[in-house]
């Protein structure tokens, strides 16, 4: 049914009303009714925020409002242009849900001048979509998130519409051009909706936009061609496009509750072509047109302030009031600055406002995971390397596997990976669930379902962004990785920790699920694979950021990689890097020994030392990191044999961050802890997983960090043997043994030095001609002596 | 004209071959011609590699084979999927490239078991397409980059095709599904021809691939949306696979030479819609089918070693020696191992094969840019701060202006930027060129062309990639971006700085022109925009990489940038990272100063000073970036105040990697120098760019790393003032005055802290009113005293 002329009329109104509050935002310090003509004194000094994209994020959000009402659907909205922040807080504070979080800022003419000054005032609300603005989840600071976070709030949540405002500028980067196959993933009983609307307003900073720029009808093929049936609205006259948008909407959202009631009778239900928007309007719409001689409106040249000399250009004043006033305030707000009735009633209201989506404050809905206990899985272990070598990352994914299990009915656990899940030995999962997957299905495929709780795609992008979506609404997950190529998704690690500081320090954002990295087929066991698949630069990436928010762990075994999982998946708030290897190994310690280990997250391992843990050592031997532990403890064998007598203490560190102090990070250890497990005098050498710079980093405030002598990862490497990676970065048992000797019995230096080489002459002999390490090497176990 | 029986037979023979030397590589040691049965001693102890993929690669290549000869075409080959190099090499056995480039293994018997046995030994040949693989540019072991590379490569080589394999697990990756957007940048006259043929073989390691999964019309749709033409050849018979490939490979060399002459008529050109192969054979193709009861051809089981137990089930040995002996060796190969003269006349010769295509070893072809005297646009600068304040980058850009005009005949250097060089004030370089652009283009655009020196989208991948590719085909380039979205690359540059590493270990591998960024709208700067914008973390991940690779600038003024900036663009085989500023800013040095310095790479500013060089000081105050040089110099004034008499030696770093010991770095500097400007006792107060680790890093070796005080970015950032970034980060000048007074007056560390919290909340309270700056912050100038 076409919407009546005083229908219309309130749409445009509230429309109005949205783009006066995101201009005033932009411009005003004062005099925010225009109640009197608008002086220099009005204006901020520094104009910040971008109007471009801003009237259309506000033409689709009035449009949703009246879908939401018509149809009372729950929906939270994905701004992917965060830039169009000033439109988002408009419709917030129209909602009421602005006062509600912010109470010092009322529906009234001091609130509202308030609400202008502080948008991108110090301190004051920033220029993006970021946490602070109720109702977000994607801060759309830095581009193309939103459509893979939009995917990732609608797993499992059927009675949840996502509509996803996707910038034409974002659609060309990586991330969200590949998100569009998100579609092959979201079973369309199970899971909600998501309806990604690409808005093209023709232009980025600078330049024009590809999709803007390419003909309507390839543009359509490009989007049927994703799996989706496109829809398109576009014009520029606001009542012939407001009819357009509503008729539009009306047809996709009948569209919608055919494609679910019609996969709700089938099993395995059919992939649907969801609808999907093309929304043309133009950049900058009802801005100036023409500024000094230059189209404005409809160009790049609105993308951030349309009129920017207002400060010292009485013409641009005096168009900036024309603009201001073009909006007819005076029918919009009363005099005491309050939106007017018929806008109030125009806005849905309590939580089914976009504002206020529950979803949009995951940490609300949040319940813990069910937890086996993660003791059942345990190795047995009575003294070190007596079990059968393991894979500990299947260890591991037989617990997993009952996490599966006893939440299946609260559809509220997941893990994903790029197509790595098997190949990082978490297989086991799979006698729980399936990987979900929408796309055709033929009889030789094992694994696949249309509902599962597996997400895999080769795609570490996709996988990152699906789990945030996932977490940020309130739920929990899991992501397992190759260490090396974890790094292309640094950047949006870089904006989730980002994020994760920003809702600290907002009360009413309520702690989320944290997200868990696991990095398997890490530095150390890319020995086949080569140079290309061998970097531990993400530990150093996780350290630069913010201690409130990462956590960093090198579980030595299986055993410890249990005890370490469970804790992950039961904080909240935190990024954690678990970093353990697939290949099987030994296990040290028993489950007790274990807890107690990886709860004190680091200690002296009297049993691999040669000396009391009181007495004094000659030298520390201490270690990181599963292949690194290995070493460390082939390493006191091995000086057993070159030095006799030597008095070796040794120490692993399972919680990277115990090393730093309790000031820079809340796992680090006290000054008298740290000092009586590495004392002030004795030699420390350490064998690490990553880049020895980091240990330095952590331990630069401790009075004894000038004794730390760290072997880790140089950057060496190539197709060789697993052994031999760790000889070609010094952190083998020769390496570390020959060490110990140089700082704590110079004088024997020379002498085992020789044992040295000829060790490493008779290593690399083997290796050349048998293609594999040496069997003293390959069949190592820790023996008590 | 379709093929003769006698053609197909000899493609096929062909295909064998290649195929049996790719089996060869995984499994053989000994044995290579099968003179005799195979016993476990002829099979390597570790079996390595990837066949899934490389059947589809060697029919793909022994059919543009085919069209070479036919056509005398120059074609360089890019593989995607990388790790299927075992049929890359064996092409390049067969055309003999490999022998000429690795004279230990020639066509013969010996030269096939040796050539068999490296594979994937240690030291031997990796696995993937890497550098040490003739005719390659893309390794392909991270996944993703090869169809953005392909572009890259083709941009102004009109005359080269680059067919460019993708692979349909790569298809899925965020890179790859913005590359295909690529053919809206590429010119149908003055750039190259890039065939994309996406291999659709079903599976990635564990699961199906999207886009092997939609039908056929939706696959169609999506290409035809991503503006190609799409053939399709699909099947499993190899006999009617040959036909059709010949038959379809010559209907899209025909539609190529018909849309380059149609091309050539126009001006400017339409956009073609460039055909592209959609080619569907089985994964693992010629594998066993069943093995052990289960389909190993045509499924992911085939993905790697589709036997992988021939060393210990001699049914798996039987089943492996007669899929070797099906592609029929003793009619491919002589007594002694050569090729028979029928294959070896089917590849193309000379510079013709695709494995020394001229392109793929870019240093041979590269010619030195023609550069202007960077001195020419200096700043005029008698005395530090005396200038106007200027824009470092656009002065830069005035100089790139030049650049792109000096080398336009050559047509061989370009400016890459994500949406952003004029926003990072380059837009000089539009008075000598435009932004190519194959899109439509509209009355009021600017700048755009359909042939142009600046390539802009908004994906920091593509730039990257394009950028790699133009480089290692023997071009030059420059790419300019936000700081904080650069880690957007950050695995890029990982394999580039790796590929790099590689080739210096290749003498055949020329030295190729130096990969350069520039950051700016750098972390100091992005106040306006916030905390998502905010992050130098980009300098740690290059410090982490190999010296021999990297090299990081941080010039202080617009006439240091110049100097640096012209250095770098005559750079070979480096990563050259140059951090600097857009907004404007004072100049300290003139021209030869500047030259002076940046060639020091340090110094110690005797102007900057309150004691003689050669005095000792009471604190060094040292600084490397603009605004800590800024912030640096601003605390001397405050100290002559503050502490009138201390005497401060003032030292600005341009060029990082100095602080390394030359041990570490080759542009460290020795120990004497080092200690001459740090001297061993004084306190050093140092204001860094970025994370203060990084300097503690490089400082990590020198005697007087301990009294480093370095003050950097600490993670804390917010809409707020550029300067009240600096306070938040205590790199402002108050805080760096209050520390060297800390260091060298302790005694005055309590008067002087009072004056300091004294200026801060002065700050702070004219932050909160202003929205801006002071005005004794914002309208600093060095005063000599």
């Amino acid at each position: 049914m076409p919407l009546t002329v005083e229908e219309i009329a309130g749409i445009h109104a509230y429309w109005r009303a949205a783009n006066y509050l995101s201009v005033g935002q932009i411009y005003l310090r004062n005099n925010p009714l225009l109640h009197r003509p608008l002086t220099v004194n009005d204006i901020k000094p520094r104009l910040l925020g971008h109007f471009g994209t801003t009237p259309g994020l506000n033409f689709v959000y009035v449009h949703l409002n009246r879908i939401i009402k018509a149809r009372r659907l729950s929906m939270l909205l994905i701004t992917g242009p965060g830039h169009g922040a000033p439109g988002i807080l408009a419709n917030t504070f129209l909602e009421g849900s602005y006062s509600e979080t912010y109470p010092n800022i009322q529906q009234d003419a001091d609130g509202l001048k308030l609400f202008f000054k502080q948008f991108s005032w110090p301190y004051g609300i920033p220029s993006h979509c970021a946490a602070n603005v109720p109702g977000s989840i994607n801060e759309g600071g830095e581009l193309g998130y939103s459509l893979v976070h939009a995917y990732g709030a609608a797993f499992d949540n059927p009675n949840l519409i996502v509509p996803c405002i996707v910038g034409d500028g974002e659609a060309e980067t990586g991330t969200l051009a590949t998100s569009w196959h998100s579609n092959k993933f979201l079973n369309p009983v199970t899971d909600g909706t998501v309806l990604p609307i690409l808005h093209l307003n023709g232009y980025k900073i600078a330049n024009p936009t590809v999709l803007a720029r390419i003909p309507q009808e390839e543009l359509e093929q490009l989007f049927r061609g994703y799996g989706y049936t496109p829809y398109t609205v576009e014009g520029d006259d606001p009542e012939v496009m407001h009819r357009k948008m509503a008729e539009t909407l009306d047809r996709i959202f009948d569209h919608i509750t055919v494609i679910r009631a019609d996969a709700a009778s089938q099993y395995p239900p059919q992939r649907p072509a969801w609808p999907m928007l093309i929304l043309r309007t133009p950049k900058g719409w009802t801005s100036p047109h023409m500024v000094d001689g230059k189209q404005v409106e409809g160009t790049w040249r609105s993308h951030q302030v349309p009129l920017d000399e207002v400060r010292s250009n009485p013409e641009h004043l005096t168009l900036l009031e024309e603009w201001l006033r073009s909006y007819k305030p005076e029918e919009l707000f009363d005099n005491r600055g309050r939106p007017v009735p018929q806008l109030l009633n125009l806005a849905p209201k309590g939580d089914l406002r976009m504002s206020v989506n529950p979803s949009a404050n995951g940490g609300e809905l949040l319940k813990p995971l069910v937890l086996p206990d993660f003791r059942d899985y345990a190795v047995k272990c009575n003294v070190p390397c007596d079990a059968n070598e393991v894979s500990a990352t299947k260890i591991l994914g037989d617990y997993l596997r009952d996490v599966i299990r006893y939440n299946a009915g609260s559809r509220n656990f997941r893990i994903f990976g790029p197509d790595e899940t098997a190949s990082n030995r978490l297989q086991d999962v799979y006698q729980a669930t399936s990987k979900q997957w929408e796309g055709e299905v033929l009889p030789v495929d094992e694994n696949l379902a249309a509902d599962g709780r597996v997400l895999e795609v080769l795609s570490e992008n996709l996988c990152q962004g699906w789990l945030e979506g996932y977490l940020l609404t309130g739920r929990h997950g899991f992501f397992s990785c190759y260490e090396a190529f974890i790094h292309i998704i640094d950047s949006m690690f870089n904006q989730h920790a980002k994020w994760l500081k920003a809702c600290k320090e907002l009360p009413w954002r309520k702690p989320i699920a944290s997200l868990t990295y696991l990095l398997s087929s890490h530095v150390w066991r890319q020995d086949h694979n080569g140079f290309s698949h061998q970097d531990p630069g993400f530990i150093d990436h996780v350290a630069n950021k913010q201690s409130e928010v990462t956590r960093i762990y090198f579980p030595p075994d299986a055993n410890c990689l249990l005890s370490v999982g469970d804790h992950c998946l039961r904080s909240r708030n935190y990024i954690n890097l678990i970093i353990a290897g697939k290949q099987p190994t030994h296990t040290y310690l028993n489950m007790d020994e274990a807890v107690r280990h990886c709860t004190e997250g680091l200690g002296i391992w009297a049993w691999a030392s040669t000396c009391a843990p009181e007495e004094k050592p000659d030298v520390i031997l201490a270690c990181a990191g599963d292949v690194p532990t290995m070493e460390a403890l082939a390493a006191v064998t091995v000086l057993r044999n070159w030095a006799p007598g030597l008095k070796v203490r040794f120490v692993n560190i399972v919680d990277l961050f115990t090393l730093e102090t309790p000031g820079e990070h809340p796992h680090g250890i006290d000054d008298e802890n740290f000092e009586r497990i590495f004392d002030q005098e004795s030699p420390v050498v350490m064998a690490f997983h990553g880049y020895p710079t980091v240990v330095h980093k952590l331990t630069y405030k401790r009075r004894n960090h000038a004794s730390f002598h760290v072997h880790g990862f140089r950057g060496e490497g190539t197709t060789t043997t697993p052994f031999d990676m760790t000889v070609l970065n010094q952190i083998d048992r020769f390496s570390l043994a020959l060490d110990c000797v140089k700082y704590a019995l110079p004088g024997e230096h020379d002498r085992v030095r020789q044992l040295y080489s000829e060790k490493m002459q008779q290593h690399k002999l083997y290796v050349a001609e048998h293609g594999e390490d040496m069997p003293e090497v390959r069949d190592w176990k820790w023996a008590a002596n």
